[in-house]
Parts: C-alpha cells; sequence; structure tokens
C-alpha cells in the first residue's frame, strides 16, 4: 500500500536490538525525585536536540519501574557517566531497589531537586518540556536549566555491548 | 515561578555545546531521496527509542540545507559510520553541495529510495511516523523498515570534538 505501491513491515524487535548494538553511545543515569524519594534508571538514548532554548532528549521504557515517578516528575536530571562508574551504570540498569541504588555513589541534590551524581562526567538538570510516546517508550524532553562538568577527564561509552573508555581533554 | 517558588533560566548555549561536547555519541549520515535527487547531512543526535515497534529518531537542524528534502520525505535511511568514512562525515557536515557529497561513498539505492551506504557499520531504512519540533531542531521518528550491517568490524564515535574508532566483534 502506499505511494509506492509497497508492502514495508517494521523489522523483528531481536534484529532491530542487534543493530541498534553497533550504534556505540554514552551511558547515563537520569534521575528524579519521587515523592518516596529518589529514582533513577541507566539510559544510553539520550541526545541533544537544541542550544536555544537548551534542550535535550532521554527514552525511557513506559514499563520501567522508574517510570510512575518520571510520568508526574517536573524535574529530572542526566547524569553522564565516566569509566569509574561501571558497576554504578550496572546498579541502575538491573533491578536493584531504588534506596540500595542511591547508596552507591556519591549524591548531591541539584537545585531542581533531583539527584546530581557530584563526580559525573557532565550533568544536566532540566525541566520537563514535552514527551512523546512511541512504541514501548517515552521520550521525555528537557530544557537544562543546570549543568555541571566535573572534574573527571574520561568517558564511559557503551558499543556492541561493551563497555569502552575514552579519554576528554579538558 | 512555578510549584517550588524558583525562577529558573535555561543555561546559555555555549555552555550547553560545551556539555553535550562530553556525551559521546555514533557519527551517522541520514539520507533521504528528494525530488531534485539524494540529500543528506551529518548527525550524531540518532537513538532507539523503541523495538517494538522497531523506532528510532534522528535530530535535523530546521536550517540545515537539507531541512526542505526531510520535511516533506516519507522515507530516511540512517548510516552509521565506521572509521573509513571519517572524510565522508566532514563532508557531510559541510557546505559542500549534495550531488559531490554522494560523489563520494558507495551509495545504493535502498528498497525505500533513500540513498544506502554500502559498506555503513549498520543502516536502517526508516518510514517517518512523527515529528516534533523542539527549539531549532526538528525530532524525526522512523519505523524501521529494513536494516543490513555491513562486513565493518569497527565503529566510528565522536567525544570530546574527537573522532575515535572502536571495534566492534560480530
Amino acid at each position: 500500500m502506499g505511494i509506492m505501491g509497497h508492502n514495508f513491515e517494521t523489522v523483528e524487535s531481536t534484529l532491530f536490538r542487534h543493530g541498534m548494538s553497533r550504534l556505540g553511545a554514552a551511558v547515563n543515569i537520569v534521575t528524579t525525585r519521587a515523592v518516596d524519594g529518589p529514582c533513577g534508571f541507566t539510559a544510553s538514548a539520550v541526545c541533544s536536540v537544541s542550544d536555544t532554548p537548551a534542550t535535550l532528549l532521554a527514552c525511557i521504557n513506559r514499563t520501567n519501574s522508574c517510570f510512575p515517578a518520571f510520568e508526574t516528575a517536573r524535574f529530572f536530571c542526566v547524569n553522564t557517566l565516566a569509566p569509574n562508574h561501571e558497576a554504578l551504570s550496572n546498579l541502575f540498569g538491573g533491578k536493584t531497589a531504588m534506596t540500595e541504588r542511591f547508596a552507591t555513589g556519591s549524591w548531591v541534590e541539584g537545585k531542581t531537586g533531583a539527584p546530581v551524581l557530584e563526580d559525573a562526567l557532565v550533568s544536566f538538570e532540566c525541566e520537563l518540556a514535552h514527551v512523546v510516546d512511541q512504541g514501548t517508550h517515552r521520550v521525555l524532553f528537557g530544557r537544562v536549566l543546570g549543568l555541571s562538568a566535573g572534574g573527571n577527564q574520561e568517558a564511559l561509552l557503551y558499543c556492541a555491548r561493551r563497555y569502552l573508555k575514552v579519554g576528554v581533554p579538558s
């Protein structure tokens, strides 16, 4: 059907995940402060959108245990990780209870109330500006209200299902 | 103003770009077939959205010379680059005329009509499913109709304003 007479189907999810595993990305922990405490999850689906106004996006699976917190949050923080945060990345990407997650790492409360990782490679404190649901996920668009780039001089990246570290000169 | 009595402002664009330069990412050339020929630009703001249905997103500046083509395109292709495409990345990120861009590299017409880079690390042929404008950019959401992961065994990444290459085992 359609203008070209095609009848294309969307590729199967396993094939898609295999292809996407080749798309290298930074590793981030996205956080918010829920009514019952801090909440956060590991995400590689984060990218810059616009510098005017400063805007980024982060994708969250709507079945993620954090989703109810992000559904009602006004503020969130994207904390981009350094190589010394590899265990933290695994912790926030797993099934561990929220209180245990935040017991690891050096977390402080940012000006929006969202948890900020003190030694993150960079942290972006955001106000939620817009949301879009696509498939299984919600895309959170955030206006960046605060930014801190720590002293960390190496980035943690993830590509082909492996972590790697990269120098980041100041 | 607001629930917390704050009066936050969005961070300044130079600071935002500096912070974002620390967010490592894959390098991609996003293409489409316009009425007057193939069109494409280099983008790092690409990420996975959902595997069911297979969906990704790519951001384009609305002042990009390619924008009119993408504004009316039904299909587009995200070609994720390998280290041997570094010159191609610069070419598609600059001001070079479209015909000259596609004279470099090995381009074939995909099943959607969009140009596919034959030796890309992975290519995702998409049908445009949704768009969102935020700030200076448009976010293109694509359903992935075709995927090819070439024989290339290394990824080209970009972090801290430098290219780097990473092995991608099969």
